[in-house]
């Protein structure tokens, strides 16, 4: 049963990403958008797909509801990611995103997450165990809808129960619980990382530098196997029970949300194939790398890839040993 | 025939309409709404919806299309109104508010209306022939997607040839090209008839209502058999064959797009009831207020409606015969 390699990716909040572009938006009147994009969102979903680019065997799971999850599920289907979604009878959360291209500002509107019925999430959970009959890796990728901030422990518990490995990306009180469950890696950003401890991080000098190897060592006390801390331009930092890594190159530019999901899916997918820590965390920072350069979140160009790849640095770090 | 009193109502262009409550925006990050409301839009639709609360017997006509257009047909269901839609390939438009509760300022977006194949547009004109065969009036209302400017045009003559009067609420191109083919009633607001007759106008001292007044006048030599100017807080101005009239009350505070909407929901009420200029403009003009009193469009309270019929007061121009 577990010679196979799909990796299940678990969306419990998607998101239909809607996009306008304003030249030079008037923030208290009427604007008529010149581009508009909508597009399935969510961190999951970029997950999913940059897996399906790898060539990777993947499956989505999640919850998808009314005529916004109709939308994310059709768009779906466009990008040919293999889904199977528990419907539920609340709406899928809207993002909306109004970009002002003369002021060269953002301006993001997060809807909050639908609400779950006991009898929808036990659904979910048939397809989840359904799932993990036949993966070997799963990804808890992304915030939680109406849902107790426990839900990702209990997944990552019955993961292990199945023998299947758990990658975690998500932040708050979800990312506390899921990590004393014992996922495989847990891979915070330096602000979802100084959250979690509690105390202000940065990746700046010995001390700082440090300080978050420190604090991604104390989440491996909280109960992660392994740590990996994206670091925006300043790559990646792993600190495992093998030692301690840091990724870098070239300073990355670009759209964060989008490199942070590549990263988790270079993760899952390095897990999937064997690699070794050192290599594993080359190739997940480049493909966070070539994610940042592209125009949209779960996309990159495999040329960047490469490019990012022969450019990668990983550094042992023998402090944290 | 003739002896029924279908309104048939069509909305080319509805929208699905996002608003989204902000306490204090982050016009350059990310913002979490506390209320988010989304409820089916466009001019047509308010009418529609105005109409069905006053007990006459609607059919909504137009053009849906993608998960938007089923979210809008969907919200239609469950309040009631009869719809007879033609479906589009392309994606139904949003709109989208976004209220600082904080600054009490409003930023709306709207989408650009999807474009509309010569198929789908015959298809829609099929069923529009099937509304003219059992309607007593028709009410064309609100802006165009992606089709000709002389459409309504078009529809009105195709009305007058089924012997079917016309209501017109359209601005800009489509309007001018409208009135040309002598629907019974055009409704522009000031702003609209400013810029079809290429001048400004304001409702203030003798002088400027005698400019509306003719303004008005003049869209009537175009082609027009009445002019009913919505005049926000003053009220209404009709100038008709039988007579020019000003109807107002106290003024009106609240939401104008979904004033104009009732006033053209009560013209075709009292068209189709055979009400008189006087009582037509006058119970307009009510339901205009009654409906600018309201949290959201093509809604009123009737106890409202009764106050403001009783505070109406309906003036008639002798300068104007």
């Amino acid at each position: 049963v577990w010679d196979n390699s799909v990796i299940a990716v678990i969306a419990l909040n998607p998101a239909l990403d809607v996009t306008h572009h304003v030249d030079g938006v008037d923030w208290a009147g009427v604007n008529r958008p010149a581009g508009v994009r909508a597009a399935p969102g969510g961190k999951g979903l970029n997950v999913a797909r940059t897996l399906h680019a790898l060539g990777a065997d993947v499956l989505l799971l999640g919850l998808t509801g009314g005529s916004t999850g109709a939308a994310v599920e059709s768009a779906l289907r466009a990008t040919g990611v293999p889904t199977a979604f528990t419907p539920i009878a609340a709406e899928t959360r809207r993002t909306f995103a109004v970009v002002d291209t003369r002021a060269g500002e953002v301006a993001v509107f997060n809807e909050p997450g639908p609400p779950v019925t006991a009898g929808e999430y036990d659904r979910f959970l048939a397809a989840y165990a359904d799932a993990l009959r036949t993966c070997a890796t799963v990804v808890l990728s992304g915030s939680l809808p109406g849902l107790p901030a426990d839900t990702y422990a209990r997944l990552v518990e019955l993961a292990s129960a199945h023998g299947v490995t758990a990658v975690l990306d998500t932040s708050g009180e979800a990312l506390l619980h899921g990590t004393s469950a014992g996922p495989a890696i847990v891979k915070p950003n330096l602000a979802e990382l100084a959250s979690a401890v509690g105390r202000e991080l940065e990746w700046n000098g010995p001390a700082g530098r440090a300080a978050v190897t420190a604090a991604a060592a104390h989440l491996r006390e909280r109960g992660a196997q392994a740590v990996v801390v994206s670091l925006s331009a300043d790559g990646l930092l792993a600190v495992t029970a093998q030692g301690a890594w840091h990724a870098a190159s070239r300073p990355v530019q670009g759209n964060p949300t989008g490199a942070g999901d590549a990263v988790v899916a270079g993760l899952a997918h390095g897990l999937t194939l064997g690699r070794d820590w050192p290599d594993r965390l080359r190739h997940a920072a480049a493909l966070g790398s070539a994610a940042a350069a592209a125009p949209a979140a779960g996309e990159f160009e495999p040329r960047e890839y490469a490019q990012a790849l022969a450019d990668m640095q990983v550094v042992e770090l023998e402090q944290a040993r």
